[in-house]
């Protein structure tokens, strides 16, 4: 377990914290969607897929846990149903002569983050109790056998870290004048899957160790299809578009090109038969589905949009270029953004983000 | 579950965050000369009545708590010396052919408490898994019977709040110009004692619901002995001399006296009568030990005495009567306990504040 324990993750990028106007705590009502539009399915699978009879542990008590849950108020709804549905399946079903059992729900994200700002925003009145567990998901964070249900919401796109290639000038996956593998030269887009496939590799060995036989592992990611058309749009181009103005800035001398080159979103988006393979080459979980979600708010304004971004971003980006520069990069992204329509409507038909909720179970060890 | 979780205790007193020259994390020395005075009689309690084999749990990991962490450092050297303890037992003795459990570690304290940077500051090295739980430990803060081992260092000392009756002029028990107990009219003292046994009461009786059945308790908490002369002095004596020095304030017009009428610490130093009877009224431990522990530095300076003192106190004072005066307030302070050396002296004969360290083990349920 040491040596599981004690794996160093040099680089954490939190969302930006506190609650003020650019915090994710006010700005992340996107991912609330994401969230909201899973919430029936999650019901579903925990009435129909979570077996009380047949877990591997006597249940006096319920572990749940949210991988990357930052400073709320998401990880509460999300967290708040998982508990709601096994309250109500209990209550409903004929095993119900047992007393319900008491919930602990672990809040987890990187040691960076502000849990302070999480932790004094704990919903008052709550039927769980609550923990926070700071570390990357990518390693080790729970004693074996303990949990019974994990949830991760947006959080499986962040990398574990920037691919090393990337950065390296003599490398020939140098990715000079790019801030992401979209669109970018054949080895920054292997180095980006490779390093993707080998965190979530990573992630899925923790969990395994982590889920007591029979429990559940709901992973809501953001995905793209296995082919995308050129008039296709897709997160991906957000971020190109936001590339476009730091290059915009570094044409007009406000960011160095040095600093340009040397930065390196930690976002991946896999495609839909990538994130398949992951799953099928893990052995531990049996896939139970995999269903794409719909938005409710198909329409979003260019300020929504930006707020959204930044609240996620600027955390990665201060850290490279200061704090000077952020607004003129926000400013100029949510220009663009708003020059070009049809990037604000989430149920445009050439809008090809999947976002998909993947039902993981926890099968015996071989 | 529900009732006893939304319990709200609306004062909290959280040692100084970060890690400045006044913050706990860089003043608290004298704490953990506490904590490594234990670390034997831990040590001795673990290998002698922490029976693995009689738990009532199957032990795949072990949980340990330890309540009012605060921000480290002192709570990371306790943990660890229960870790090491357990880890020592499980390897010397014949059920050694198990593999050793993991170890969850819990570090609680109130959520104001700053625990950004106890996770910040968590030992890159370490055998056991951590999470964070915020919220008073005069409530429910965990599954029942899923903790093996609680430990509390210095904790127990801070009451869950200020009695009503002192703050109210109309009551007898009205604590006019005084901050504490000590030398206090008659009502003053019953109120205080009254709401010590009653969070005693509440704290034993949520962790009998918490602890597994032959689960341990380690408290360390400072007493005082159930007479004490003119002549003796004791941790008390030292909150008489920081409330002379705001009586001196409010005389040179620098307080005011509403402002000191209005203020009392939340702190309460049972004797060891006191002590005794709150435990033997609860029913769901037994006592395994009581000793009085002798710290290893036997002399202070007037520095160290006074910023140990601020950094423990200084979150209740700011909060009253603003930062301004607080470096005149322990100033005042530091003059005053330099000009009584013996003051200073903590092996001397009239120093007479009580180091306990209390062992107790939960029984069966009747």
């Amino acid at each position: 377990m040491e040596d599981k324990m004690n794996i160093e993750f040099p680089e954490s990028y939190p969302m930006a914290g506190g609650d003020g106007a650019h915090s994710y705590a006010q700005n992340s009502k996107y991912q609330r969607g994401y969230v909201e539009a899973a919430k029936e399915m999650i019901m579903e699978a925990i009435v129909k897929k979570f077996d009380i009879k047949t877990l591997s542990t006597p249940l006096n008590s319920i572990f749940v846990a949210d991988l990357g849950c930052s400073t709320g108020p998401n990880t509460f709804l999300a967290v708040q149903n998982i508990v709601d549905a096994i309250e109500l399946k209990y209550q409903s079903e004929d095993y119900c002569t047992r007393e319900i059992p008491e919930f602990q729900v672990f809040f987890n994200d990187h040691a960076s983050n502000d849990f302070n700002t999480l932790f004094k925003s704990f919903p008052p009145k709550r039927n769980y109790l609550a923990a926070g567990v700071p570390g990357s998901f990518y390693g080790r964070l729970f004693p074996k056998a303990t949990i019974h249900i994990f949830h991760s919401s947006n959080s499986l796109n962040w990398l574990s870290k920037v691919p090393n290639e990337i950065t390296n000038k003599t490398s020939p996956a140098w990715n000079k004048g790019r801030i992401h593998y979209t669109n970018a030269k054949k080895e920054v887009v292997e180095a980006y899957a490779t390093q993707y496939a080998m965190g979530m590799e990573s992630f899925l060995s923790a969990r395994g160790e982590e889920l007591v036989v029979g429990g559940m592992m709901v992973l809501l990611i953001a995905a793209v299809p296995d082919v995308i058309l050129s008039s296709d749009f897709t997160i991906c181009t957000h971020l190109e578009l936001l590339e476009s103005c730091l290059t915009d800035m570094e044409k007009m001398g406000l960011v160095s090109e040095a600093k340009l080159d040397s930065i390196n979103l930690p976002l991946y988006f896999p495609s839909l038969k990538e994130l398949m393979a992951v799953f099928e080459r893990n052995r531990r979980f049996s896939i139970e589905s995999i269903q794409e979600l719909s938005l409710q708010d198909k329409q979003v304004s260019p300020q929504t949009l930006t707020l959204t971004l930044r609240a996620g971003l600027e955390g990665v980006f201060e850290k490279h270029f200061g704090n000077d520069i952020m607004d003129e990069v926000f400013d100029r992204y949510s220009k663009k953004v708003a020059s070009t329509p049809i990037y604000l409507n989430l149920g445009h038909e050439n809008q090809k983000t999947l976002l998909l909720s993947v039902l993981l179970k926890c099968k015996p060890n071989d």
